[in-house]
């Protein structure tokens, strides 16, 4: 494999300084016509490539957007935010951007890495996920004037004002899971969530006590599971289970916590084959975010609309990038886009 | 928020040329003292951004490493180079380097890419997935000199030779598989397969023929899906028991189609409880990637070894970019990983 041509290589071969390679590339008005052509021809012999360095030191625009992956976790739900992944690098691409991928372990250090990733890779832009109550990632970026965008919308009251976000209207899923299962003629509808404080999780299971006040039914049998673990979610649906018996349907907060329902609900079977219309089912259960699992198993979920989403990110934060939308009317009232889930309906409710 | 400061801002404040703030940032040895001093003094009040592509033009290193991300495919087995991908951001980070993202319908778009990349972002190396024969983006990394590694080793012969690559033992991992049926008394042990020309399909099945060989048993009973999907490897599942009936157990290229599996030899249950340490199974079937699925389900499933295999990815290609390892011994002689996959037993086998 060769190695990389460097400007000394091009001077060397051009037989001029390293400083005019300099200037040809950057500030071309300052050099000798005749000089500036014998270098660019031996920059095009060579294969030095500067168009991204240079254009960068001329524009100031690296093209690239920057976005956390979290790292692997034994979850059901974590393909979401891969999902969300595929469709931020197609929709980026066709906007003329590329992602730039970095880790962090929690809020502190994802800070400490926008330091260091704008320093030293000048990303135009960052798109965060996973928002929640009290982040200060959002405050750090506005302090600092880096535009971003989150998939998440603030939970935080006065920061909604301050930043465009794109979500997806999780109490408008799971008041539509629950008036699925009211419109079964379920009466006694549980709700299996995630401990409270969680502004998704306690966004979810408001859509759940709405959609039950609308029928006019009370909103009884909420059992809250220690963690997203399929095991704490049958531990949870046990509780809620032992403690109502009435209870005929499940709506609930993840499709971790769904499957952990199932095995609560109906051992020894767990799943349905797709032939079995109407099985005779225990207990329904609905999960959220119609992962490869829900569908293996048959479960019912509430679908993202992940690609849609992810494009809409790369269309926020492109409006601040490219100017149409200016960072002062950004500042003043910032676009956001909610997305509505769609329930998928399977054997298990 | 504020616009990005330009160089052009810099040599106003600091009243000098846009020349002469190129010259400190990129040839500071031709400044005097003084202005050089001045001039870092206004790139320091003005939060200019310099360090990415200074160092770039001046070292020619992007400190990225690019790799495809495949479209967002509605498979089972699709989360494995999901969570490759996490293994190699982290050990990416950990070595100085972060990880661009790009996507491509099929190698020729990819190729494509590839120019596009090099040209606007300069990424210093390539990770490859998705290895097969007859793969042309080998080729064109390899004649154009630019460093690469591929997670999945070159399946055509001549080109064993002429890369670095890291790959998870296929075939190892199937035979491990059909000797953990053999040893639980199963004589009668079928594959299910892909169609056959896949270097990774058909090494996974070799495995099972090598197992079967050493235990002194005939390797019949092999089917091939059509596709990946659950659907398909439920039809091939059906096809195998039904022309041989006294087939007691399964070994699976994917989990994928392992749980089309489950379904032709179990319905209407198609799952267990971990309580259920022995429940009675009419046919055994074990799957390969040990996704979320497979845990969700009780399927027991080869695991890849991804995090190591990423690890391996980086310091390969490492090695080649910081100049341990020369591009000509490289050439001659690359060097390559193969780790070994291990059996997560759970209640379906």
């Amino acid at each position: 494999m060769a190695d990389k041509v460097t400007i000394a290589d091009v001077a060397r071969v051009a037989g001029v300084s390293r400083q005019t390679v300099s200037n040809v590339l950057n500030t071309p008005d300052v050099v000798r016509e005749e000089t500036r052509r014998r270098v660019l021809d031996v920059v095009g012999e060579l294969g030095y490539r500067v168009n991204r360095a240079a254009r960068q030191m001329r524009t100031g625009r690296s093209q690239l957007i920057a976005i956390r992956i979290d790292p692997d976790r034994d979850g059901i739900n974590g393909s979401v935010l891969d999902r969300f992944l595929h469709g931020l690098t197609d929709s980026a691409a066709r906007a003329g951007y590329r992602v730039l991928l970095y880790t962090a372990d929690d809020d502190r250090s994802e800070v400490a890495t926008f330091e260091d990733l704008l320093g030293a890779y000048e990303p135009d832009g960052f798109v965060l996920t996973g928002t929640h109550h009290r982040d200060p990632r959002a405050s750090w970026l506005l302090d600092k004037g880096v535009p971003f965008v989150t998939f998440g919308r603030p939970w935080g009251e006065e920061a909604t004002t301050r930043h465009p976000w794109v979500d997806v209207d999780g109490s408008a899923g799971t008041a539509a899971a629950t008036r699925h299962l009211l419109d079964a003629g379920h009466t006694h509808i549980g709700f299996l969530g995630w401990p409270a404080g969680s502004g998704v999780g306690d966004d979810r299971r408001a859509g759940w006590v709405r959609a039950l006040a609308g029928a006019g039914v009370d909103p009884t049998g909420l059992s809250r599971a220690t963690s997203d673990a399929v095991a704490d979610g049958e531990a949870a649906a046990r509780d809620l289970i032992d403690s109502d018996p009435g209870v005929t349907a499940l709506v609930c907060v993840s499709d971790s916590l769904a499957v952990g329902a199932l095995h609560a609900a109906r051992s020894p079977g767990l799943a349905w084959r797709e032939e079995d219309t109407r099985p005779d089912l225990p207990i329904a259960v609905i999960g959220f975010d119609d992962t490869p699992v829900a569908k293996a198993v048959g479960l019912t979920s509430l679908s993202q609309p992940l690609k849609e989403a992810a494009a809409n990110c790369v269309t926020l934060l492109a409006r601040i990038l490219e100017g149409t939308e200016t960072a002062r009317a950004s500042a003043a009232s910032p676009a956001h886009v909610l997305l509505e889930p769609s329930l998928v309906i399977r054997q298990s409710a």
